[in-house]
């Protein structure tokens, strides 16, 4: 089955699409790196006068909302807009909905104002974006909201909105509302280094900038990715410390081949 | 001597306290990095639309006027108050303090609206806030503040604003105006990659937030653990080039283990 | 040859020269590790109530557009306005000029309004700050600009500014329209990862506020270390993906010395 999706890293490569990314200044840095070390290329840049216009030229748009003002948020919406107008698919990270009222009425402007490809984040974060009650703290997923049923909430969601839903956790769940898939890859070490969930999305667009028609594939096949890097990250430098993890793990995924992670994928596709 | 300070890690890993930071974006990355590491759990927002209700739901807050601007300063006074009402610890690091008159303002600023629990500091910086003449040359400390008396400047300010100071350098000061520790662990390598002092305001932060009603002995604690992490980095990544050293600090957080710290705790109290 | 561009990297770690940045939220931290591993004192500080406080007691300035804003590109202008007071060389880094009305504009007025001592740019930047049609694709040079005549479009614009003009790429061009040096050190591994470019001005800036009275050697001599730091880095870590290259980079800055630069530079003078 992984085929469908493994597939696709060489387009990324062969195609270096261009990401634009408005997103937080903790995690750009990684950001941009993984969109490199993937094959694309990435670009930032949150200045209302260019937001449309870099947009415009871009393959695929990334809005993250991990450090949000009110600056950047009226840039999310122009860019998300102009990228509409252009068809070029827009993924949104919804980082810490639930944790403020800020974020909360910023995340439901974005998806009433932009037409969104993907959303990803951790359970908490598309409880809340899904209406349902969510027991946020910060940035990390509760563990109450563990117990909720990820497939269930992913694939509602994607119906509702006529997107695709990436729910990541140790379990990844990706919904288009019609077909669901489970992606067992990953490591617990993945959550002791900042960043993890802005790196998937940098993925996410990644894979969509380089197949905007396939944008559940490449989704599927962006979270394979990152999965499959944690656990060879964690092979191979799980024992020195969480900085040379990090650094295995971008190392992993600029070693990326299609072979690699056929041998890997743990996929598991439910009929729900 | 050490056992009250270290045993505080263990504290630190089992509450996994939110640690609320608005700091600059130089050295963002490492400071949410390095709060994961030590087990905390780090959150940045910024926004003023938000500043408060995320302080309100943490369990510490660092500001950080590293690169401070108008609107991130307003954040920094509505987080503090929050905070304060909420009583949640605020450690405060003057970065650049007496470098130009607008962070001389903003530091005074911060301390006439906002008590703070800890100041973390250089001697440049402190000497600063303490009202004295400092020689600050940029965010480094200067080479003849290097002079003055670390132990009088930190109790005396200690004393006047009733709350702890800690100054690093060669030899680290933390005082609450009746105890004074001196700290002889690091190494001159700290100095040869940015943020360190950043990432000592997070783990100060992060021991505060796990034991608010012992802020005196937490910012020991981390001080504690930043030098000696500082030294294991040395003995394994020295001689490899900054960029490895920076790695292996972070990599040594990760690993720091009471046992560990007190086997190479460096501690002295006077009774100044 | 090469002695006379070798020599300076002495100079900047005597004297340890306080480099201002008003950069890129991306890789400002990659820049300050770099400023530190070359031997000279980043500061970061965007405010305009401070920039111009921070120029003037600053040995050089860096004005980077990567991620521009209508507040800090006000800034960029007092600073460097300040730093032309002063007689501190001003770096100016023109990201991504061609992609955006708003960074050709900015890019303009920069250059309108500030006396720059070094322009450092990839081609299709450099092109476009000529005033000649490139076909920037984001922040990265496009390939087909890569044909332009780089010697002569350097050397062209260094006499029409009054400045050094320095084009990264396959091979370093650095001019002040009199002399043009080109450098075939470096290394392709470079363009996987983000901020190499930025770093390069950090290098540039550290240089010339090492030896204000040489920018142009300082150019040439930052762009040497920057190149052999990336054929050192691919020697060593080229095998284990992007980021443990990126820290071989840093490593190997922070690892240069005279002899090495000297054994392995790869210098040209042209006559054009």
């Amino acid at each position: 089955m992984s085929n469908q999706f493994t597939r696709l890293l060489e387009v990324v490569r062969a195609k270096k699409p261009l990401v634009h990314h408005i997103t937080n200044y903790v995690t750009v840095n990684d950001c941009a790196n993984i969109t490199l070390a993937i094959g694309a290329s990435p670009i930032m840049a949150d200045a209302v006068e260019e937001a449309g216009d870099i947009a415009a030229i871009s393959s695929a748009v990334v809005l993250n909302i991990g450090t949000l003002n009110e600056r950047t948020v009226q840039s999310m919406i122009v860019a998300g807009a102009r990228a509409n107008e252009k068809g070029v698919p827009v993924v949104f990270d919804p980082v810490g909905a639930g944790a403020s009222t800020l974020r909360n009425s910023v995340a439901m402007r974005i998806l009433q104002q932009v037409k969104v490809s993907v959303i990803r984040g951790n359970i908490s974060e598309i409880l809340f974006v899904s209406g349902l009650t969510s027991n946020t703290k910060g940035v990390d997923a509760s563990e109450t909201d563990a117990e909720y049923d990820a497939e269930q909430i992913a694939s509602d969601l994607a119906s509702k909105l006529g997107c695709v839903v990436a729910i990541t956790g140790k379990v990844d769940t990706v919904s288009n509302g019609k077909r669901t898939v489970l992606i067992a890859n990953g490591h617990g070490a993945l959550s002791s280094i900042t960043g993890t969930g802005c790196m998937c999305s940098s993925l996410v667009a990644s894979f969509c900038g380089a197949a905007p028609e396939s944008c559940f594939d490449g989704a599927v096949a962006a979270l394979l990715c990152m999965g499959i890097a944690g656990e060879i990250a964690h092979e191979k430098a799980g024992q020195f410390g969480s900085a040379s993890y990090r650094i295995a793990v971008m190392d992993a995924i600029s070693l990326m081949n299609q072979g690699l992670v056929e041998g890997r994928a743990k996929l598991h596709e439910t009929s729900c």
